[in-house]
């Protein structure tokens, strides 16, 4: 595949960076790739790993001359750190983001973007439950989706640079609005880890069941919680306070659906749970038929 | 490995009994096992696909002479069934269950349950998000936990008898009393399915979002909650009514724990939501050092 932007600027090298590192050496996106990390022991690593070609001292430094500029932080620091490179963008180069949450990301950072800027918000749906440099991988976005969000006015030409360059990468692209986007993302991601992180909480509180035995009698359900659950604490914390109305109105639903099953227990209302129960499934075959997820049991878990 | 009982009938044959006919089989535990479903569909398919040494008409043809019975249907139905085989089986014989329910089983088998019978309850916890004859496998039982759950007055060795069967197949074996067991079973599994239920019901039913929206972007955590929210209604909706207690105790906790997240997100409270979000790592470590899930980026999911 060809080139689609010469240089590349990835700010922050976690999860995210990384698998787009090891995604661009793969498709041949990119001609060369900077990198930069606030901590030194992660620049550290990345040097070690030969994660991006040359690993900056400083964000500045990392985003001269760069074509595409990748702000991969928290969606908390997005604006301070979009303040402290902005002076140093190149004309025409496009300013791009992988966060969770857009409608915040767009307004924190809009402001530091210069007029010969291009910003073109984006959100790659992928993930694990591994974070830092190491835990990236070439694959990560294959056959996964990839949100473009840009604001009204935004050039088209640089939009659609950036949708090739998320095809390079493996990705389906879809472009969306930061509102949509934001209560989608609450559906499917921000509240199910909320929850998760919930469920685990409890088990781990709950002074008549033992820590061990939740750890030794998981199987039956409570593992794929904290998998979830075992995600980035900083990034999380961000993602609940930087999309903070969409979380807090799909929680309202989920405890008002949780209080009609929760009653239906109660009550002893059998046809009310098997008919909720039966229903659920037809999403399941869904996402299965549509690639993903695998039909395997258990996710193919190896033993 | 030397057999363990000469005649083992399987009343039900869905994923449970389905997955011990072929670690039996594996292990040589048993001589000869029966089986019966109460659908001529799944005797038909247990017969097609050898599913059994022999499969029965009649739950009462199943249990003759049988040295070991397993009641391995939905909870609800676990007394009536017993009720139609009780005087059918064999003096100095074993009934066990695998339900995931123990106090209400107890209660509701216990009277039909002969003298000269051994009723020792048990439940393997192992599963998957698929159900009935074909969905079961030899290895389902390999390092996970039976829970041997035996009433005060039970046989000895008729327990130690059925715990070397239980590790023939596979597993790792603990005794635990009934109540103790619904309460920890209430939080590795019967609440993480009821919550999964309801964020799927929630994604289902938002008409803001379509269902293809929350199918194409489930990756982002959402699709883990639909693999537990694919399992068997029949056999769930009898848990949630047949340990009603223990889930509106585990529940209550539950709503509790997520209210005080929610006023931490409406708050901005980003220390509470870190250490929160901090803490619950410790137990996905403590599962994968126990051997009870793989750390493979998303469980290893083949793409």
């Amino acid at each position: 595949m060809s080139q689609i932007y010469e240089r590349v600027a990835l700010i922050g090298l976690g999860l995210i960076a990384s698998s787009m590192f090891w995604a661009m050496r793969r498709s041949g996106a990119a001609g060369h790739v900077t990198g930069y990390a606030r901590s030194s022991e992660t620049r550290d690593t990345a040097r070690r790993i030969g994660l991006c070609d040359t690993v900056c001292g400083s964000a500045t430094d990392a985003v001269k001359g760069a074509d595409l500029v990748v702000l991969a932080v928290p969606v908390g620091v997005m604006g301070a750190v979009a303040a402290e490179i902005g002076p140093h963008l190149k004309p025409g180069a496009t300013l791009t983001d992988v966060g969770s949450v857009k409608t915040r990301v767009i307004e924190d950072v809009s402001p530091h973007v210069p007029d010969n800027v291009h910003f073109v918000p984006a959100h790659p749906i992928a993930g694990t439950e591994h974070s830092g440099p190491e835990s990236g991988f070439a694959t990560l976005f294959d056959n996964r989706w990839c949100l473009i969000v840009p604001p009204n006015d935004t050039d088209s030409d640089a939009v659609q640079r950036l949708e090739r360059f998320w095809r390079s990468l493996g990705s389906h692209v879809d472009v969306m609005d930061p509102e949509h986007h934001d209560l989608v993302l609450s559906v499917t991601s921000h509240c199910p880890h909320l929850i998760a992180y919930t469920m685990v909480g409890v088990a781990d509180d709950l002074r008549r069941v033992t820590d061990s035995e939740v750890i030794k009698y998981s199987a039956a359900g409570f593992r794929d919680f904290t998998r979830i659950a075992a995600s980035d604490p900083t990034m999380w914390r961000d993602v609940f306070l930087s999309n903070k109305d969409a979380t807090l109105e799909i929680l309202g639903r989920f405890t008002e659906e949780l209080f009609a099953l929760q009653r239906a227990i109660r009550r002893g209302d059998g046809d009310f749970l098997y008919d909720y129960f039966t229903h659920t499934r037809a999403i399941r075959r869904g996402i299965i038929e549509a690639g993903q997820d695998t039909d395997a049991p258990n996710f193919g878990r190896s033993r």
